[in-house]
């Protein structure tokens, strides 16, 4: 088995341990006789694993006692719509920031349910970045406040948590347990698990049951926060595997401590800024300040020379470093699970490339 | 390795041939360097999947072509919600069957989108059935009328399909692909992955696009299924493995062949009935004309009998036999991938069980 440098932006690269466990458990989980995908989610086995998941989540987070750990369906996407299905009644205004792709499709769907203010916008500022405080433009009594903590196409990251007298409520998928963080600020997080969680098809919503209790009840029973709250995400059938997966991956996290991989992270996300900074022929995208430690954003001076860039590290073993479809440039996800091995191939791809493009 | 005989009423057995396929593959698939998990959902290799996962579906079911094959997240449960926000507009009435706990759950999710009918209820009909065409009453001019192909609790199954002037929607979720099907009557099909398709977390809908076109332009996008038919079901990260696995069970499908599945799941039905009938000990608890092929449901003396014999099976290596918790009784969950040993051995089981406790 040969496995490549993958830089994908989500499914991406999981750690190759928790893959072999996977693999040697498949088809007769623990001596049970069945797959993990085989079985009731009533029963014993797989609520172990159900729970040991919330669990892992809730240690790794440090979550305060009040809040939940939702395992769902339908991605974050989908959130975008329940959120405000939830939280955001008639006469109320939601506060949003645009921040970039994803903050502006949390907003565009919000605005089929309620009144948004767009606090702030710098969605389309080059270099990519995230507004100050000084520039958010905030509703009193606001029914909550929306931000997205990695903005994944950009490459713009917030280094601090936004301050403000409403519900504070984040789009963390690209960047949940990249480093220790401090719940207690917020009333809602919530991220799809394809990057640093787990497999596409699991959706993680952290949420205080002060918060939910306000969630609307004229919403289908499947979108309201409550239900899954009371029924401890067993409301409906889960994305079982995917949970054994994010089982997996959230103990992989404790094994190796979260500390060590928010250094890891930084160490590589600094290794590609200073290949970037120190070239004439690579330009980072994102200002220096919101510079995301998981997607490393760059352009070459074309087009052509990004496209015969990517063929050309896809050769070498380093795939997925395609920007976003509406972006283009480059882009280098590095999750937890990335190796500082392959950051270091393509520093050196990076070398190699501008010396006979340059 | 030793596997059981796995009577769960899903998520359900799997063919072991594509369990052992997707272990083979799990770390590296097909030679690409990584798990199916880790992959973009825009890259090549996952694309292949996807659209090979909605052709197989497509040739199976025969499918007209005005159909669109969707795969989604969220179960059947969240079509209990999305289908009436899609297609239940202001002053209009859509047509429901209640034949059981399915139907039930799914009247009650559109009775908060829009106007019900409940055309037939016997829901706590004993013995478990569904309606006969001359019980339905009908809403001249329904937006939809909706009914349970199979209710997997009761065990209750309809033989034929109902008649009616408004677009047929069906819940599909236990016995899609269990025999050949004409989807021509259908404008909207949909089911959970769980039992005879894949693993939890993957729902496929089955759309015509003309029926497709009525839906509400005021719900959020993730919820409008002409969102997913022009996106080909990528409008946001799909459950890649789930559809992943769904492809392979639909391999399996077409290499073993839909009228094979389909008599040898009436022979293992057959079987069970036949022990049930040709005792005075065992009770069915569906009305002749009704019993499902699928979930084969009966009743012993007692409770405590009842609970005794699901012990005593899952000694045996017989599990999954317990009844629905609101139901009690027992449960013999018997989809495509649950071999014909399995029924044979639970008949044993049965006929001892009798003589030792009857």
């Amino acid at each position: 088995m040969s496995r490549i440098f993958n830089f994908s932006a989500g499914p991406a690269v999981l750690p190759v341990e928790v893959l072999e466990e996977a693999q040697c458990d498949l088809v007769d989980y623990r001596g049970s006789g069945m797959s993990i995908m085989e079985m009731s989610h009533r029963g014993g086995v797989y609520d172990a694993v159900h729970q040991e998941a919330r669990a892992n989540l809730r240690e790794l987070l440090n979550l305060p006692d009040d809040f939940e750990v939702l395992l769902l369906q339908g991605g974050a996407s989908m959130q975008f719509a329940t959120i405000p299905m939830n939280y955001l009644g008639h006469g109320q205004t939601a506060d949003y920031v645009n921040s970039g792709a994803w903050g502006a499709a949390a907003i565009k769907q919000a605005r089929l349910v309620g009144n948004v203010n767009v606090c702030a916008d710098c969605e389309k500022d080059i270099p990519a970045r995230v507004p100050l405080q000084s520039e958010l433009k905030q509703t009193p009594g606001a029914a909550y406040f929306h931000y997205t903590t990695n903005e994944t196409i950009s490459g713009a990251q917030w280094k601090t948590v936004p301050k403000t007298d409403a519900p504070l409520v984040a789009d963390m998928s690209s960047d949940i347990l990249s480093r220790p963080m401090d719940l207690a600020p917020f009333s809602l997080a919530y991220a799809g698990a394809q990057k640093n969680l787990g497999p596409s098809g699991v959706t993680v919503v952290l949420v205080r049951k002060s918060f939910a209790e306000r969630a609307s009840k004229a919403v289908p029973a499947i979108f309201r926060h409550p239900t899954h709250i009371e029924a401890q995400s067993l409301y409906n059938t889960p994305p079982c595997f995917g949970v054994y997966m994010l089982m997996l991956v959230t103990r992989w996290v404790k094994r190796v401590g979260l500390e060590r991989l928010f250094r890891q992270n930084a160490d590589k996300a600094a290794l590609l800024y200073q290949a970037v900074d120190a070239s004439g022929f690579y330009r980072g995208t994102a200002a220096e300040a919101c510079r995301s430690d998981m997607n490393v954003t760059f352009r070459l001076p074309t087009a052509e020379l990004e496209s015969e860039f990517c063929s050309a590290a896809k050769k070498a073993g380093l795939d997925g470093l395609k920007g976003y479809r509406t972006m283009g440039g480059i882009r280098a996800s590095i999750y937890n699970a990335f190796p500082v091995e392959g950051v270091r191939a393509l520093v050196h791809f990076m070398g190699e490339f501008e010396r006979t493009h340059g």
